[in-house]
C-alpha cells in the first residue's frame, strides 16, 4: 500500500516555503503513509498558501500548465469544489470527470478508466469512490500523482489534515504543529466514518490524545486497538477535552441500526447550548459539514464563537493547495 | 431587501469607462434596488465591453484571479453559459456548482450552503433558484457579491438589462439610454414571469411606457398598480408600439389554467406574419428564448429583419460582463 | 454536405508547422470532406503538437482567448475530456454545454440551440449527437467552426484520424503518412459503427487496404461497395494483416440481433492470446475504448506489446489539438 515514488525537497522561495524535510510521496492516499514530519511539513506548506485565498488576485503560478483531474465516483460538490478551486488557485487546469456518466457505467474496469485518463497527459488524479481501497488501486494503475478525496470508510486524508490545521491555528500551535497534551473528542458514527479514521491517525501522529464518543453500535470497543479512549457519554467527556469534532449523522443508518429516534440521538450526542456549559470556555467545535442543525449540533453552537466550521472550509483550500503542490513535486525537474 | 454595501466609483481607463455615477451596490438582486442612473451606468459600462466578444482574443484582464461561482438550483444551460463566458471573458475563474448534486439535497440549509461556498474564497455568487426571494436570502447570508440570475417569479434583472440594452442599440438610444416616448408591449404569461416583472421596472425607470398583453388569466388587472396599461388584444396594441417582447409560453400552465389549446393561444397572442402587417415597419421584436416556434412566435418573424433574438443573446454577454465587473468593485482596493 | 468556407494556409513557425498544403475547411464534419493531402496535413500538424502533452507546462498560446464549446447530446466523458484538454492545451477557454439539461429539452430546435450558443461569441462547437447528420445540420446553422465528435452511425472523424496517426507512429510512416501496402482489419459490429465508417474512409485515402470482419448480421455484404474486402472469419484474416482494430461490442445489440451469447462472440471474433499466434509478430492491435475485456479482446492482448490502446488515447490529444487549431484558422487574421 505504500506509494512507490520519492519526491524531492521543496525549495520555492517565491512561496516562502523552506525545505526542512523531504516530502516522501507522490501520492496522498491516507495518513498512514505519512510520518509526523511529513504531516507537519504539509501543514507548514499550507500556511504559506493560506493568504492566496484572501487576496483579490487569488492565483500563484506554481502549477501553471499542469493538469488535475477530479474523478468523483461519489457525489460531492463540496470537496470537489474545494479541490477544483485549490488547483485553479495554483494555476493548474482542472477537468471535472463525471464518473457517473463515464465509461465505468459501460463495464470498463477502474484500472482502464484511470489509465485512459492518465494517457491524456495528466499530472494528478483527485479521486473519490464508495469502495475502501479504491484510491490505492488507482495509484497502482497509474504513474501520475493520486490524491484520495475519500474512499469508502477507509480514509479522507485531506479532511484530517485541514482539521489538524484548524486546530493548530485556533490553539496557537502553528510554530510546531505539536499537539502533545491536547485532548480531542470525535463524536458520532465512528464505525462507518472515513473522516474519523483519518482524523484519529493524524491527531495521534501530532501527539494529541483522541477520545471517541458515541453509542456502542457506532463506537465499538474494537477501536481501542487504535490507541483511543472510548466513551458512550458526551456529557462526561466534554469537560476535559480541548477540541470536539462533531461528525455528520447519516439519518438512514442511524435509525435502522443504532437509535430509537433523531430526538434521542440529539439528546445524548448532539452538541447543545446546554451541554456547552459543561465544556471548557475555549473548547474548539468542529464539524466536517454538511451539518444537520438541531441533530448533531445546535445552531447557537454551530454559529457561536467556539465554532470553527467555516474556518475549516477556508483552511481546506490551503491544505489542498499544499497537497497538490507537494504530490506533483514541481521541483523535480 | 436593499443590499447593504456601497461600491466605489469606477475609473478604469483601460476599459474606457468614465465614472460619471456611483455604482450603488455590491449585489444585483433586482431592478428595484437600482435608480435610473444606476441602470444607465451599467448599460454604458456594457457598451465598453461589447467589442470583447467579437475579437479573436476574447479576454480582458479585469477580473483576473477573481472567482465567480455559478450556483444554479434550477436547470438553465443558456443563462449559466452566458454568465460562465462573461466571467471567463473578464479572466475570472468560474466554478459551476451543481446544486442538484449538492449538499442541499443532504438537508443542508441554503444559508449554510452559500456560506460554505463563500468560505472557499469567492468574489461573486451568481444564483438561480425556484423560490422568489432566494437571491435576497443568499445576499443576507454572505459578504461576497451576489447576482440574481432568476429567483422564482420575482426577478431576472440581467435579462431586463440586456433587453433594455438591445432596445437602445436598435433604436439608436445608446447616447442617453433615455426611453421617453417609447412604447413597449410585453406579451404572454405576465403573471408568472420574472422576466416580465424585471422588464417592467427597468423600462419604466428608463422612461418607456409599458403595455402588458395576454389573456385575462395570465395578465390580471392587478398589474395596473405597477403603472402599466393592460390589454387583452395583441392586434389592437401592435399598431402603436415600438417594441414587442414575446414571452415564452409554458405549455403545461397554459393549457391547464388559461386557454383551450395551443392553437387558440397562437391565434390570439402569437406574433404571426399576418399580425406583423398591423405593426410599424420598424417594430423591434424580442424574445428571451428558448422560443416555441409556431406558438408565441412564427418562424418568419423570429428570423426576420425586425427580430433581435440573437442580438439579445450576444448583448447578454456584454451586460453580464458589466454586471460582474461592477458588483465585484474591482477598483475598491 | 460540403463545408462552405476556405481556411488559410498555416504558417506557424512557433509550432514548427510548415505550410505545404492548404487546409480546406473550417469544419471537420467527416472524412469524406477531406482529400488525402488534407488528412496528411492534419496528421503532420498533430505531430508538432504531440510533445505539448508530455511537458510539465502543457500549454501553447495558439488559441488564447478563443472559445470552444463542447455540445454533447450523447454522454461521452472520454471524448469530451479529450477535446476539453486539447482546447485547454491550446489556451482556449472551454465551455461544457450539457445538452441533456439544455433548452433542447424545452422544445427548442437544434438550429436555435446552436445559433444561441454561437451568438455568445464562440469560435468552435464540438458536437456529439445520436442522429446521423446532426453535425452537418449544425454546421449549416452557424458561421463558427464545427467539429463532429460523433453523429449517430455516420462519422467520428477525429477517432479515425487518431487511429491513422497511431498506425503511422507504430509503423514508422510519419514522414509520408502513406499507407500503401498496409492491410488493416476492422473487427466487430461494422454496420452500426461510426468509428468503422470513418476509419474505412480515412485508411483508404491514405492508401491502405481495409478488411471488415464480423458476423454476417453485423458486416453485411453491402459494405463491399465501399471498396472493402469482407470476411466472417477472424482466424483467416489475422495472418495477413498489419493492423487490427477491435471495435467495442454493444451487449444489447449483440445478443438480440446477431449472436447466441457473449461467449460465442468471444470465441469467434474476440482477439485472444490463442488467436494472436496466427498473426504477424508485429501486428498492431487497436481498440477505440472502452474495452470489454474478455469479450472482444483478452486482457493479455490488450496489455501486451502489440497493443496501442493507451497510445491511441494519448495521440487523440495531439490530433484534436491539430483539429481545433486548423478549423479555427488562427492565421486568418
Amino acid at each position: 500500500m505504500n506509494p512507490d515514488l520519492k519526491g524531492n525537497a521543496i525549495v520555492n522561495s517565491e512561496l516562502n516555503v523552506k525545505s526542512e524535510y523531504q516530502w516522501q510521496h507522490k501520492h496522498l492516499l491516507g495518513i498512514e503513509g505519512l510520518d509526523a514530519e511529513d504531516v507537519r511539513f504539509l501543514l507548514k506548506t499550507a500556511l504559506s498558501f493560506e493568504s492566496v485565498s484572501t487576496r483579490s488576485v487569488k492565483k500563484v503560478p506554481a502549477l501553471r500548465g499542469r493538469v488535475v483531474v477530479n474523478l468523483f465516483f461519489e457525489d460531492s460538490t463540496r470537496t470537489r469544489a474545494s479541490f477544483n478551486l485549490a488547483a485553479s488557485r495554483l494555476s493548474a487546469d482542472v477537468l471535472d470527470f463525471s464518473a457517473k456518466a463515464s465509461s465505468a457505467s459501460k463495464g470498463e474496469t477502474l484500472s482502464d478508466t484511470v489509465r485512459t485518463i492518465e494517457a491524456m497527459g495528466i499530472d494528478a488524479i483527485v479521486c473519490r469512490h464508495s469502495l475502501s481501497g479504491a484510491a490505492v488501486q488507482i495509484a497502482k494503475s497509474v504513474k501520475c500523482s493520486v490524491v484520495n478525496a475519500g474512499d469508502g470508510q477507509h480514509a479522507h486524508p485531506t479532511q484530517a489534515l485541514l482539521d489538524a490545521y484548524t486546530i493548530a491555528k485556533r490553539k496557537g500551535l502553528t510554530d510546531t504543529f505539536d499537539f502533545t497534551g491536547l485532548k480531542v473528542a470525535i463524536v458520532g458514527d465512528i464505525a462507518h466514518s472515513r473522516v474519523a479514521r483519518s482524523n484519529i491517525k493524524c491527531l495521534q501522529k501530532l501527539g494529541a490524545e483522541v477520545i471517541l464518543v458515541g453509542p456502542p453500535m457506532l463506537v465499538p470497543s474494537t477501536f481501542e486497538a487504535l490507541g483511543c479512549r472510548i466513551s458512550h457519554r458526551l456529557d462526561e467527556v466534554l469537560p476535559e477535552v480541548d477540541v470536539v469534532n462533531m461528525l455528520r449523522v447519516q439519518f438512514e443508518r442511524l435509525e435502522s441500526q443504532a437509535f430509537a429516534s433523531k430526538r434521542e440521538y440529539a439528546a445524548f450526542y448532539g452538541l447543545t447550548e446546554e451541554k456547552m456549559k459543561l465544556a471548557k470556555n475555549d473548547l474548539l467545535v468542529m464539524h466536517p459539514g454538511p451539518m444537520n442543525r438541531g441533530l448533531e449540533i445546535e445552531s447557537p453552537v454551530a454559529d457561536g464563537p467556539n465554532s470553527a466550521v467555516l474556518e475549516q472550509v477556508a483552511n481546506g483550500l490551503a491544505v489542498r493547495m499544499a497537497t497538490l503542490f507537494l504530490v506533483t513535486g514541481v521541483n523535480d525537474a
